[in-house]
């Protein structure tokens, strides 16, 4: 029997991933949206012939009133598809007040942490997460529009350890085609529609206009470029980890970096080694690229010296070490300055 | 006294360039336009305070009726400024008809033959091109829109060898707010208003309509990306240039590759040194991503195989080695074939 084009599509990536192997267990994470509506689909439809098992886990967020209608309409479709679902709940709002940050990051701690629990309790060799080449797309344009640097246009990768993305190659086009050639339903997050998001205006505007007056193929090329940019980030991450086992050490509250070997290092890996560093020694919130340029020249300057970050940090650099740590209760008047020291 | 803003910019940018040193010649590459122009003004306006010289190159192209005109404005303009000017002449067009490939590429090609020719009789320590932050969001958007790889979203370094960039960080806006203050005159090229061409578009309609629907600061934005994204290019360049050192090896007409290095590096540093080894054996003439990420494959493939490439070469896995190097007369009914080798 010939497969219908999104399974096959389907079918050739988890060829490509190498996961599921056969009699393995596949943890579908399943909002109740389009995709994955129809990866749920999908794997259901290749799973006796590639011999694996599907599982599936919808966590509500409770963001918004009637979220819990996904729920209820995940748990029949589960049902009618023979597949078993683990539906957990949790509070994002509460997470958000307790840890600051915002409130998709947040959701989606929150998500990979019932992913992995989940993960462990149905013995799943892989999770796998329906994202298509539409996202690819509108994620790399969402970060050039902001401004993210290079490292944050570095767009999904097909597979990261044990989650998986099966869709990466395939459009949204492709994913409602397939939902209405197989009768199925799927619910519209009302959010989808609201203007205010920039995710929202960039799917519903941005793009459409691009590619009816730039490029009719816009789409598969910027997804292709995300994905390229995403092996490079892998890429500078791994050589900047290997930087700070060799130049980094704790020091009490704080991390001290050799500045010598910061300063000769590829301003490529240099940039995500100082970004790592900062993740390391209090964490990445508010921090932007212009503070990491800052480091980047602190580290290379002739003299010592001293600046602020974000987060009561600040960096130093004196006696051959670059340390990042909490910034000490200052002098009086002294609390914002980007002071060099003498 | 206090320099008026643009000065002070390319004053910062020469001093973080390094170059020109006192006593130093540096070589304006001047078109006319409004950025060289500034920039001419600028160095002019610095020479004496920094101790260096200037003196400056037009081309002309001889793409356009009338191009004689911007080499007598030049020849004008740098008389009054008692600047030592080196006209040339270039045949773009016989280029392009002798080598293939685009007319922009040809021209560029000419252009630096003819600066590098200059810089050597005039011991010039540096070549200063009038590249603005303008130049580099527009760029990185035209590759976007192109669909480039990574590789060739790669923006423009503020220095590469002896060539420097000091209006890299400056806006065409600072540019031309500059030469209304001085009262300089400029040669506009009609070819910059001319729709048909992609960068015009992107200049007039598309950087104008996202500066005022998603985000005001784009352009400085997106060349500051450029920028980052440059630093990483020259970074994987490198290591793909060592990769290639250790893996690959001439070969009669061609150039052999190590198949089990090449398919083990990371992914990112793969695909460049591919392209550096196409560019080797044979140049990068009409080859696509595409084609990198085919020979990619191969090289990860358990079997052996070929497969055709652009400009009559082919490449060909067998024994351990990946050969890329002219396609062999092949027998009839063979010859666009992705045939694996049995």
């Amino acid at each position: 029997v010939r497969l219908p084009t999104l399974v096959a599509g389907v079918d050739r990536a988890l060829t490509a991933l190498g996961t599921p192997a056969e009699g393995q267990v596949v943890l579908l994470a399943l909002s109740g949206g389009a995709d994955s509506v129809a990866l749920l689909d999908a794997l259901c439809l290749l799973r006796r012939r590639r011999g694996f098992h599907v599982t599936a886990a919808h966590l509500d967020h409770r963001l918004r009133p009637g979220s819990g209608d996904d729920a209820a309409f995940c748990r029949a479709l589960c049902e009618r598809l023979g597949v078993r679902l683990q539906v957990g709940e949790a509070d994002v709002t509460a997470r958000v007040r307790r840890e600051g940050g915002g409130i998709e990051q947040a959701a989606r701690r929150e998500r990979y942490a019932f992913l992995r629990r989940v993960q462990r309790e149905a013995g799943a060799a892989a999770i796998a997460v329906a994202h298509t080449r539409d996202d690819q797309a509108e994620t790399l344009l969402l970060h050039l529009l902001r401004g993210s640097g290079a490292t944050g246009l570095g767009g999904m990768r097909p597979r990261v350890g044990s989650v998986v993305r099966p869709l990466l190659g395939l459009s949204r086009q492709e994913v409602v085609a397939h939902l209405r050639e197989r009768g199925l339903a799927w619910r519209e997050d009302p959010t989808n529609a609201d203007p205010g998001l920039l995710r929202n205006r960039v799917r519903h505007e941005l793009l459409p206009y691009l590619e009816a007056r730039f490029n009719p193929r816009l789409r598969s090329g910027l997804a292709r470029t995300a994905g390229l940019l995403a092996d490079e980030a892998a890429y500078l991450r791994a050589q900047a980890d290997a930087l700070l086992d060799r130049i980094a050490r704790p020091d009490g509250d704080g991390l001290v970096l050799e500045r010598s070997e910061l300063a000769h290092a590829p301003a490529a890996v240099a940039r995500v080694a100082i970004r790592q560093a900062l993740a390391r020694a209090g964490g990445l919130a508010r921090v932007r690229a212009v503070h990491v340029e800052r480091v980047l020249a602190l580290a290379g300057a002739s003299t010592p010296g001293r600046l602020p970050l974000p987060g009561g940090r600040e960096v130093r650099y004196r006696r051959g070490v670059v340390r990042l740590g909490p910034r000490p209760a200052a002098p009086a008047g002294n609390e914002s300055g980007l002071g060099r020291e003498t």
